[in-house]
């Protein structure tokens, strides 16, 4: 009997590819699984496109608002953002498909899964862990990782079994869904090079963006974007909003060298509107809300949350604590927050909450301040202690040579000053 | 025999107040010391104020290269940044000022020092502690904090004592050196109204900036910026170069909510061109020539080091140790960075280094590359092994209702899908 | 009328002291409340004392079980350890009086509560903090620290009241709970002397313990001990058991120089034979049955929630963000651990679990190892490429003067060495 | 030509197996190296040995000083413990014999290097990782790992081609430098087992130790154990005779689940006499001399420290950067550590320095105080404020469901109390 694999399908060159070698080299019935996870793609297309290249079955699957709840969401509270910068979109992504490919493969009697992942990224890890974390009795199988065949090598074997590409313009390489959409390939490999105009398809360049500023107020539930402009929103319809808008105000193309899990560091480029703007809204709403001892802990969890995503442990019960400390946390992260776009720039500028630990009683510079300042006498008195007897006791062991004591041996600088 | 107390002087209502104060209560000869920290005052103006409220002696100092020296290249370093958003310039400028009031103290025989702080604010905290720290025997005096009379009592206080203020038609409370200007009061305390673009005077409104994009390139040796646009420029120089730059192309503006020491959150809105530009260089150079497990790590020492010069623990041996952690991971950070500024936006387009990390021949897709795929499946193997096995077990231990374990519960809307 | 205060009352000198001295300072209506959290202290004596000094109404509490589990197991779930060495016990218990404390004022319609804390230790700290944040509206009056009197100072005050102080030939200042004893004062203040015999209570001291090892082994179920050698035993009964278990070998003594929140270093000695026990066996269980992830995280979790109950933020909202962290980690925290005990020392000597992660089918070097060693070289490959190139640019940018490698300066001791 | 390969050789079946494994299947040269690393074997006779199995040369190579100063030193300064548990004796070491192979390697014109590490431990990362930083064109050979050999089959290879192993009637499988001794295999592998008293070489059976106490004082200078009981002693003579007393006592011993960098987890045992007595005698006098912002600071600088050494990277220049770190804080860890040893249990009884930031006078409860008592006041007033009021809205917020607001829900306990 045949094996049969099921294989996450995007209709690209990869994995039209993969179809055909994976019924030459392991003489398998193939099936084919596209996820809608927002990307906006022709699904119909894909659909015929499978068949044409003899998958025996293709399931097309809306997971959106799957992709949403469980991964977006979590991702927006924990401000989600591999080495500052990068939003995790494809990383987010992955352990659905993963989940999803172990769901077809056990209703369809399936013994191995697989994808179009190279050798060289993230993605493979994040297949492979999660698929097998989830059913260890199922094999993994990665062919353009196995065959090791370069983007130029695929078109001609495309080519030789004639398979039928979508013709793509594009130099670049292309992953998206609604949280963003990443950018590879080409010029873009040299990093001392700039990104040209063509590489953007949601983000308006900053110098055709409009002419005066645009605003947007973004309405937090407990750490949940919910309300545009005081309007309620259903999530993947905010998302989408706010993808359009700040895109059209020039906001949300990223450009970084990062460092993947594999040990190799890329220059990579995306375009997150809504994520960039979503979550510096929700900073600061936790800003406003969250006492210091949480921010300066939640920073360190949201590192940590950032790159287990990241670097494909989703699965890893250590995700799940994370998850509850910033669930906890949320609780009180509820407001308004007001943004500012404007060719490509972005900035808070107002911000209100029921649970505003901001009081101007107590920070107002006027009369009506309510904080006792005689307080702070004390305060210092202690909070300094032991760092000044810690400093002198250095600066009389290590004497003048210290150059962080630089109190004395500035003094002719000094000598000459006086008027 | 009168106390002789030596005052940090700026000349403006606050520390003019003090001189008379000090005077008044507690019947002491008041020297007055103003140091020059880029900050482009009328420092012969201030010199003549001192006289005229009556001040035995008064001393100017110049402390642009000691302060830029000692204080904002080792932030530079540290990408210093205090809750992610503000750069530091009046917590790095505070320990110096209250060095070089213990300088003069010792040398004018003062048995006290006195600063214009207020009780509610982190520059007491900065000024008390690290006076104490340097020369124990030092009384401080914060008259302001002590008095505890509002900005309308001090103007009666100053009309009364017949004490000339420069006058001021700010609505806003200032405090500038050359890493940054930071602006209070007013119409500020409100955190959901915008800043005026009145508020500002480094940067140019946006909607006002040029109508094409600036670049800047700047280079780094060892973690220190040296060169702008591949001309070498001494550091002074350089630094303004890059605040009229930056601020030419509406670069520069911060407005967030931050936690004070004290524990009052407070709204804040800072100007620094140069400080936003010049790490944000830095960190995309560091990027490319650190570790993965060096910019992580680094992440926790910046946090912490940031914290330290906030709170005014200048003096506490631990900054003297991240500062060697910082030092040695600087030794590889040189190379250059390009960056492009538009209309308030700011994005690194290009950055080449010698000691670069990044190699094409590893990350390109092309037949050129070196790396060899397979290794990455011995990788995955164990790198998720212990992940894979413990959700292995969480899910057998918690079953079906485990929301984390999404894997079962969706299959329905699987089933619907298949075409 | 009168002014009404909750004195928090142990019976001791302090807090009869400040009976009388509320009374005389304050004219104030006396409500003593005392806390049975399992320091078996005899509480009719107690209640006589409070009404011998004037008080006019007494309140006994039973508040084992509530501190057994809102504060105790929650401390056993987080390894809960102050600087590595202390487990928190008096720590745990303030927050819990604070809270009743509170309770009876709000039920007396008293406006004010009291406590007998110094003003030099931490204690204040966690009265203060938790009886303000759970009712802004009392008034916190702490006698000892007010009037700032010495013990010998007390002593004539007291003589001088008439107040019947419990005879104490003891030159130590005691505190105690179910979770630890805590020993102060008297020749422990110098600490470069060692703890004379005569300090402990709980703990034979290691020469005249058992000749031969105890045995004891703890089940634990979900982080909670639950289980000695196999068989079930109440949380209170179980603690107290191991307390007498592990005090009768010797164990539990702990000696080190601890950082108060105030900034002042004290010597502190203290018993806690079933914190040390009950901690390195869950501790012991952890390494069993958690990742390598959740272990290394968990270790930072835990240092700051000890260091948030040490310094009195039992009520900082991150705190609950921690338990919630701490939580979802324990559920596969379920297992048996085998303790031996000895003269003082203390080992684990066996552990198992139906969670444990540990499989010899893994680690075993017999033929039986299902570990396919040929992954690891891919794995190695990947996980020291970064470092590798990254050292070698070091080493080529730093040349041969860089002690940190010392690849080339030892030749010349190779040479010699050939035979 | 045939190629020429260094083994790093310990004379043990593994090594024996391999110089004639090399041999037979690179037809390589084979010149064997053994380190003195201080663990104390007849090095004449491995000598012996490795001409017997064929080598053409053979280097041994005192590294014991080197040891000491680059690794052991560094270690007791970062207070190095693997997860809290394992003094890294081997992990130190094997950079150190990676770092003499390169050396011999590049004076006698080899191509590559070889080692006797298995592939599911950490060792083969330690070596092949360091060898490859230090010299990319060398290549490592691990013939264990490549073959997949079992002990069993190893003997039987040994059999079949002459090859005399040293008679070892251990069941155990040893690793032993100066500063530790690991036990592996045989009955340890079931983690429920305690290990029998042959497993131990270095470490009296606790039983079997002195019926009294023994004392031993270390004496540091700037984190470096120089003086015991007073007497400067020599570095590797210090630490043998630390190791000799400590051991007599019955110290030592450690057991424990260690989490290999491969994945696995694995039972270990090792015996450490010196490295837990000076360890925990540093990390004593640090708790003396270092504030406490640094000692917080400083235990997540050891955790990554050990976490880097464990797992291989020695050459990442993390390392080097944390080693700044650590020795500027050594700077003022200078004093003596009085150390109590009794029939397997360790306790620090006094500790003096002149560096000490504990001072009597401010800790002290007598009259002799010279602490301010009410600046405590101050002081919590601000410590406290924004807990206490995120606090107040959380607990408004949530209402009385919230069980970490236990305030409310325990009154009726409460009212049945009052006498």
């Amino acid at each position: 009997m045949k094996e049969r694999v099921v294989l996450a399908y995007s209709g690209g060159l990869d994995t039209s590819v993969c179809v055909k070698w994976l019924q030459e080299k392991y003489d398998a019935e193939v099936i084919t699984l596209t996820l809608d996870l927002g990307q906006q793609e022709d699904f119909s297309e894909i659909a015929a496109r499978s068949k044409a290249t003899g998958a025996i079955k293709h399931f097309q699957v809306d997971a959106k608002e799957e992709f949403l709840t469980n991964y977006v969401l979590p991702s927006i509270k924990t401000n989600g953002m591999y080495q500052g910068k990068y939003p995790l979109a494809t990383a987010l992504g992955r352990p659905l498909i993963a989940t999803k490919l172990v769901e077809v493969a056990e209703s369809e009697g399936a013994t191995a899964v697989a994808h179009g992942s190279t050798g060289k990224g993230n993605d493979q890890v994040r297949m492979d862990v999660t698929v097998r974390a989830l059913d260890p009795n199922l094999k993994v199988i990665a062919p353009v990782r196995e065959w090791n065949m370069s983007r130029d090598e695929e078109l001609v074997y495309a080519k030789k079994h004639g398979i039928k590409i979508k013709p793509s313009n594009s130099i670049f390489s292309i992953d998206q869904n609604l949280w963003g959409r990443s950018i590879e390939s080409g010029p873009l490999e040299d990093p001392n090079t700039e990104p040209p105009d063509s590489a953007f398809e949601w983000v308006t360049p900053p110098h055709k963006a409009p002419d005066s500023a645009g605003y947007i107020e973004i309405g937090f539930v407990e750490g949940v974007p919910v309300t545009i402009d005081r309007s309620e929103m259903n999530g993947l319809e905010l998302i989408r909003h706010v993808n359009q808008f700040a895109g059209r105000y020039g906001v949300g193309i990223i450009d970084h060298i990062e460092d993947r899990l594999v040990g190799i560091k890329s220059r990579e480029v995306y375009e997150a509107p809504a994520a960039l703007t979503i979550i510096e809204a929700h900073k600061d709403l936790e800003q406003l809300t969250l006492t210091r001892n949480e921010l300066d802990f939640k920073a360190g969890v949201e590192r940590e949350w950032s790159w287990l995503v990241y670097s494909g442990l989703w699965m890893d019960p250590l995700r799940f604590a994370l998850d509850s400390f910033v669930r906890t946390t949320q609780r009180r992260v509820s407001g308004t927050i007001r943004v500012k776009l404007y060719k490509g720039g972005l900035r808070v500028v107002g911000r209100s909450s029921k649970n505003s630990l901001y009081t101007s009683a107590l920070s107002t510079y006027t009369k009506a301040s309510t904080f006792d300042q005689s307080s702070a006498v004390g305060f210092i008195e202690l909070w300094g202690l032991q760092s000044r007897i810690a400093a002198k006791i250095a600066s009389d062991a290590t004497g003048e040579k210290n150059v962080e004591h630089p109190k004395r041996k500035q003094s002719q600088a000094l000598k000459q000053k006086s008027k």
